[in-house]
This record gives C-alpha cells, sequence and structure tokens, in this order.
C-alpha cells in the first residue's frame, strides 16, 4: 500500500488473500490503530482465527513504528479480542467475536472474485453426483461401513489406475495407489514418511504456495527453491544442491507461472532422482486441463519407482469433496501405510465409492471434456479481451489449466492488485507466489503480474469480472 | 498360548486381533519358522503391511529362543517377503504377496466375528441417508464445492450443538466445535497441540486401545497410566504423577472394561485440571448406548474449559463415514485451526451437510433409538444364554454400549481365544487392551476376560455366533 495513506486509511492484507481497510482516526497513532483492529474484530471483518500481520510489517506497511503496532496487539491481547502464542504470531482471538457474527460471519466479498485455487463452483454436477451416490449406496458391501484399509477402497482405485493410465499417462496399479483427502493430506503423509527416513531437505519451486512449503517446514524439512524460468522448474540445479532427498514439482504446468517442465528438465529431475535415490514429488494438480493440444503425460510415467504422482477431484470437480490419491512407488507404500496408522481415518468410503461410480459410468470424462470447453473459451475471451482493451498487458504461461499470468509494467503490481480491491474484484499479483529463501540472500528477477483465475466465476459473473478486470489494468 | 504346543503349532497374534496359525515343521528350528512365516506371508494369511509381533515376545510365546526369530526375520527381509524398518519393527513387504491377492485379499475370514470396534454395519439406513444426501446435494450453497473452513461446515455444527447439549449434556455452542474425521483424527490433532504448548507427558487409562497410546507416543508424548477399577480411572492418581498436561479419559463407559467413571472420580478428575490447569480429554465414543438408565451426561458439562470432548459417528452409524466432532475449550480453538492448517484439508463438505441434514431431519435420533433396542436385547440374550449355559462366566460391566466383559476362570482366557478362532469365531481377549508401562515395572492385575462385540453381527448371524461363544466357553 501507499505510504502516502498513512494515517488516513490504509489497506492491510491479512491471512489468506483477505484485504483489511483500517480507519486510522482518532487522537493518537496507538489508540487509532487500536481502535481500528477492535472494530474489525467487533464488526466481523476480522474473523477469528485470522492471524494478524507480524509488527515489523504492519508498522512498515503503515509507515508507523513498529513499538507502536506492538503495544496496540499487547493491549488487544490483555482486553481479550487478541491472542498472542509465542513464536506462532497474533490472531483475532475465538471469544473475540460476537456469537452471531461467528456463526454467520459478516464478512464483506468481493462482487468479483479470479482468486486461484478453486474451479466454477457452481458448475458442480449435482444431480450426476447423486446419481452415482445413489448407485454406491446401493451396491455397497456391508464392510464399506466399517474402518477401512489404509490404501483407502479398492473399487476406487482400480477406477483411478484405468483413468491415469488413459488420461495423464500414469504407471498406477492399484495396489500402489492410496486415497487421501487432496494434496495437502498427501503431501503431509509424505513430509512423515520423508522424516522416518531421516530426509532433511526437499527442494521447491521458486514459485508455488507458501501453504506447502509451509507444512513442509512444519514437518522439519529445510525447502531450498529452485528457480523457474520458461522451460520450468531448473532442475538442473539439484545436481549441485546438498543433501536433498526430495523436490517437489509441478511438471505440467508450473503453478501459478503456466510453464511445462521441458523435455530435458523433466530427464534431469529423472537422472537426479537416479543417481541420488532421492524422490520426485509430483503435484498434477490441473493436468486435464490443456486447450492447445493433448496433455504432456505424467512424469510419473517415466519412472514409477522414484515418482510419486499426487492428484485430487479439487481442480476437476469440486475442493469441497477431499477425495485425492497419491500413485507411488512400491517401497513407499509401506511407509505411507504406517504414517497414515495402518488404517484409512480419513476419507469417507462411501465418497471414495461414489467417486469410483462417477469414474467407471464416465460422468467424470465427461465433466472434464464439458469444463475444458468452458475454461478454454474463458481463456480465449481473456487474451481477446485483453488485446484489445490492455495491449501492453502480456498473457504468459500455456493455454491450459485454471489460471493464467498477465505480465504488468514494472511498478504496478501491487497498485493494481489495490485498485481492483476497492472495485470489488478480488485478484493476486505474483508475488505472494513468489519465494525467497531467508537464508540464501538469493534475490529471484521480480516480474510484475497477476495470476487470474478466469475459471472461479460462475458464467453469470464472467462478463462482469471480464469487465472490471480490464478497467483497472494499467 | 500354551507353550506345550510349542514346535508343533501355535497361534500367534499378529496386528490388530488377528490370529495366525503357524506350523513349526521342518527340519531345524529357525527353517521351520522361517518356512511357516513365508508360507503364510505367500497364501496370504499375512497381509501386505502387517506388523510382526517383536522378537522377544514371539520368541517368549513359541518357548524359543530370540535369536532364532531374529535371524529368521532377517533371512526374510533379505528374500524380501519382510521389510524392517529402524525402531518401528519388522512388517510384511507390499510386494511380498503375488499381485492377485493383494487386489483380491485372500485372507481367511472368521464365520462368526464378535471383535470389538464396529457396530452392526448390516443396519446402516442406507435409503435415510441418501434422502439427507439428495436434499444436502439440493440445497448446499455454491460454496459449500470449495475450500472449506477449518473448523467445518456451520450448518453441522449448529446442528450438533444442538444435539449434543440434549442427548449428552455438552456444552457446545457451534464456534467451539471442529469437525474432524473421527477420533483417530481429533486426538492427531489435539497431540500436535499439546506438543505445541510444551506438553510432554498425556495419562492415558490402563485399559485402552494401544492405537490410540502409539498415536500419542509417535507425536512425542509419553504417557504414564491410571489404573482402572470398578469405579473408572483412578483420577485420584493424576495429583501424584509429575507434569502431566492432559489425561484421557472414557468416562461414560471405560473402554474396554465397561465400567462408569464414579461422581467422586468425576469431580477428582476437574480439580486436577483445574488446579493444574492440565486438560481431560473426553472420548464419548458410545455414549448414547445406555439401556438400564439415561445415559450419564458428558464430563465437559462440568467444565467445557478444562475438557475437549470428542465424539463421531463410528459407534452411532458407521466408522465408515469418517465423521466426528471435537468441542473445544474456547482458548484451544485458534490452536486446532493451527493443526488443521487453517482450513479443512480433509472431511468432505457434502457429507458434512448430509449428517446435518440426518440430525435436524430427526433421523439421526430415530436410528439410535432403534439400534440401541436391538443392542439392548442382544445384551439381554448374551446374558442370558451365558447364565444357562457357561454359569461360570461372569458379564461385568454396564448394560451400555456396544461391548460386554466376560470374566473367565484364571488361566483360560488364551485357549478360549485360541479355541473360538478354531472354530471360526473372531474374538478379543481383554490382554490386548491392558497397558503395562514398560518403564514402570508395575504389574496390574490380571482378570482373564473377553471382550464381546455383541453389536458386530449382523441379524442373521447373531444367533450362531451367540451359541458358538456359548461352545467355547470353560
Amino acid at each position: 500500500m501507499s505510504k502516502s495513506r498513512t494515517n488516513c486509511g490504509a489497506g492491510v492484507q491479512v491471512g489468506f488473500g483477505a484485504d483489511l481497510h483500517l480507519d486510522l482516526k482518532g487522537s493518537g497513532l496507538r489508540a487509532g490503530l487500536t481502535d481500528a483492529l477492535r472494530e474489525a474484530v467487533r464488526e466481523g471483518r476480522l474473523v477469528p482465527g485470522t492471524r494478524l500481520p507480524a509488527s515489523r510489517s504492519l508498522a512498515a506497511d503503515l509507515g508507523i513504528s513498529r513499538n507502536t503496532v506492538t503495544e496496540s496487539y499487547a493491549e488487544l491481547v490483555a482486553e481479550g479480542w487478541l491472542t498472542a502464542q509465542q513464536g506462532s504470531g497474533t490472531w483475532v482471538a475465538m471469544r473475540a467475536a460476537p456469537r452471531t457474527a461467528r456463526t454467520k460471519p459478516t464478512q464483506r466479498r468481493a462482487t468479483y472474485g479470479l482468486l486461484p485455487g478453486s474451479p466454477d463452483l457452481t458448475d458442480f454436477p449435482r444431480l450426476q453426483w447423486l446419481t452415482a451416490a445413489r448407485r454406491a449406496l446401493t451396491v455397497a458391501p456391508h464392510d464399506a461401513f466399517g474402518y477401512g484399509d489404509a490404501l483407502g477402497r479398492v473399487e476406487l482405485r482400480v477406477a483411478l489406475a484405468e483413468y491415469l493410465a488413459r488420461a495423464r499417462g500414469v504407471y498406477a496399479e492399484p495396489e500402489r495407489i492410496v486415497i487421501c483427502s487432496g494434496f495437502h493430506h498427501g503431501l503431509t503423509l509424505m513430509a512423515q514418511t520423508l522424516r522416518a527416513r531421516r530426509v532433511q531437505v526437499v527442494a521447491v519451486e521458486s514459485y508455488g504456495l507458501d501453504l506447502y512449503r509451509d507444512l513442509l517446514t512444519s514437518a522439519g524439512l529445510r525447502t531450498p527453491p529452485l528457480s523457474v524460468d520458461e522451460y520450468g522448474a531448473r532442475t538442473d540445479e539439484l545436481a549441485r544442491l546438498r543433501g536433498v532427498g526430495a523436490v517437489l514439482l509441478t511438471p505440467a504446468h508450473q503453478y501459478p507461472t503456466g510453464v511445462a517442465l521441458s523435455p530435458g528438465r523433466r530427464t534431469a529431475a529423472i537422472d537426479w532422482a537416479r543417481t541420488t535415490g532421492a524422490l520426485i514429488l509430483e503435484d498434477d494438480y490441473d493436468g486435464e486441463f490443456r486447450y492447445d493440444r493433448q496433455p504432456v503425460g505424467a512424469l510419473q510415467g517415466l519412472d514409477p519407482e522414484r515418482v510419486v504422482y499426487f492428484g485430487s477431484v479439487s481442480k476437476s470437480l469440486a475442493p469441497g469433496l477431499r477425495l485425492g490419491w497419491m500413485v507411488l512407488p512400491r517401497d513407499v507404500v509401506p511407509e505411507i501405510r504406517t504414517a497414515k496408522g495402518h488404517g484409512d481415518y480419513m476419507s469417507s468410503a462411501l465418497e471414495q465409492l461414489t467417486l469410483a461410480e462417477f469414474i467407471a459410468s464416465g460422468a467424470y470424462d465427461r465433466h472434464v471434456r464439458a469444463m475444458r470447453v468452458r475454461y478454454r473459451r474463458r481463456r480465449d475471451q481473456l487474451v481477446e479481451a485483453l488485446a484489445t482493451r490492455a495491449p501492453d498487458v502480456r498473457v504468459t504461461g500455456m493455454a491450459a489449466g485454471l489460471q493464467a499470468v498477465l505480465e504488468l509494467p514494472r511498478g504496478t503490481e501491487h497498485s493494481v492488485v489495490q485498485a481492483a480491491a476497492e472495485q470489488g474484484l478480488a485478484i493476486s499479483g505474483i508475488a505472494q507466489f513468489r519465494y525467497e529463501a531467508e537464508d540464501s540472500g538469493w534475490q529471484l528477477p521480480e516480474q510484475d503480474a497477476l495470476v487470474v483465475n478466469y475459471a472461479a466465476p460462475s458464467d453469470s459473473a464472467w462478463a462482469g469480472a471480464l469487465d472490471a478486470l480490464c478497467k483497472v489494468m494499467p
């Protein structure tokens, strides 16, 4: 945010992309900040459980001293609005909000959302899913209602084996597939397994979600970044790093820059894994969506004993289902079984059987095909609109997936995101996906850009969202 | 097992209650054991991922030297049938079984199963659940298909708040309820939270599931046991233990001994928690099922800020749904939110909404009432049949829950379990639930007994199971 606005009003980014407007009015700076934060909590704009910015960065954003922020936080902790936890920051206390605000959050929503993460949720095939659920409930053996095997339901693993081989070139036998609740769960299990193998370092891409890096870090793993260029992650750098036990990659469609891992880089990764005995963790989060040609097959097909493949329905169907899968090297299967506690304590057997029916009946293929057509059309409309209305903005990345990267003139990213927020358009700058390793001191070249999830709006909201986007372009 | 049977054939308990018969024939002891284990793996009686008994205990059971067992295991590891992991024992390797055996396990099943853990799975109300699912799919807001809040769906938390207050006397506001995938998941989150609070010791009951103790131990927590007598766990012992940050209890119906925590012991636990600032973890796994009178309310009602209440549908509906809940002290809510990664990455929103509908429509109450009548009748039939056919066997514990404890004459437990297995009746001795802390050297008084889950068989199998049980009684 611009420092010129200090002391009158400032947008502060809190938590995962929620923007908060603080009105710093009142007698003194500290009292003003304290009042503004208390009001934000009371009105539900800062919801319980939200993590506040570190005092240092809020102070920098507001152009005030860090002490002022620290004192203001301390006062609100004493009053019970905030809670402070040693080493994990300051949070909005659960008891802070009035009960009604908590059960019915009054947080204001943007009119249009183009934030990355979700597919179009209005497109969930409710009727077809219900049909699959009915069939699953009818034919489920009684034992499906009991405690399940750690690998997950065999019906789903068999259906996935066929689908993944056909659609993604994955070498997938049912006995090396493990069902999980999505990439977050799969990566948690994998981090546990790597720690049990005494791995201490997992290389990551220099662009990605901090959520997953934090997950690895919390598990006690260091995460040195590989730089990303137009050929994808620089897997050739792996050979120079010491003691790396695994690398986390998004080969089909780098997240969020949108480039594909080049054949040379794919080979470099596999060669490195074979030489060092390390594992490649392949996050194939949107591999089904490629619009210019056939999707490139999964890296896993090159060496199923060195690659752990992760997939889920989060982009293809809905994140809310919490259904994903890992395809494992054979010798990793017992270790993941151990990490899961030797049983399936997470995934509903009925949902697993429903997805198995959904895939086996062809409904999954039909849904993915329909979404591919729709998302492709949206991407074309985005490119076309920008070419006409914002010719200085370049759309980069492949014609694939759910999001596009819009390269902006240098120094404009933050103000565009802010201007969009003021127009009711929620959008992400690429800066929040950039990973600068604290200990390296090494700086990535910074290209100002937006990451635009054109798949997120409903059909009825899409035209308005696109128009709003074009309006805030520099 | 009886040592007199050494070298001809012996039942060895492997994994979770699976009994394995080893035929130690052949030239030498070591070769005989190696052959018998290899055969068991090859034939699928020992399935991939099964943990083998520690060499020390298998040696003791078979009355042979530990070296013989160690060498036999090492040989099978070298051959690839078993895998050994530093510090976590020896396991049947995933690659061990033939492929067909893995996708279609050939493990022989007992004709009748009375093992603890599951309700009658044939009674799952499929039609009513489908009705609730249809309604949930129809009315679900679009955002239900997106990434969810860490607390879980508010619709389910509101429905549970009303239900738990009414049925279990729980002080449950929606904003202190967190949805999880069952007790296993809830306890995992809680162990993580306790570790973050720098807690190092969680007291447990001296009878219980090793699965949960192991979960706490894996999280780095020590688990000293509280002895259990006819008044429940001896919570008065807590004051004598040093540095205990929490205690795990089953107050309504001690698992598996079946006694209720007496009023004095309840008060002692609450007083201890208040004095020391520790937490009580209340596992209310089958609190709805009491047959002689109204269920005793949850301990949590006494002090919602010191008790973490855990419940699930695993006994009331089906474990396969993987739906549970925690009711938390207010100050624990943000910590559990952190442990969950600030999002709901585990539980399907659709299943949560379906359960909310199922509860709100009254279907849950109707199902619990119907099951209560049915399980009560089965318990009465069990007591009656034993009184006639095995008058020396005493049924202890309350008229409650899904399982009864059958006290046996001293020294007969193991042979009864073995004899039952030979008759195709799967049943558990109480020994496997007894927890002897390795470092205390302290021995619990050992009462030979069976833990009989009379709720497990289907209606059509129940009469046969009861008859088979009576036949093997001493």
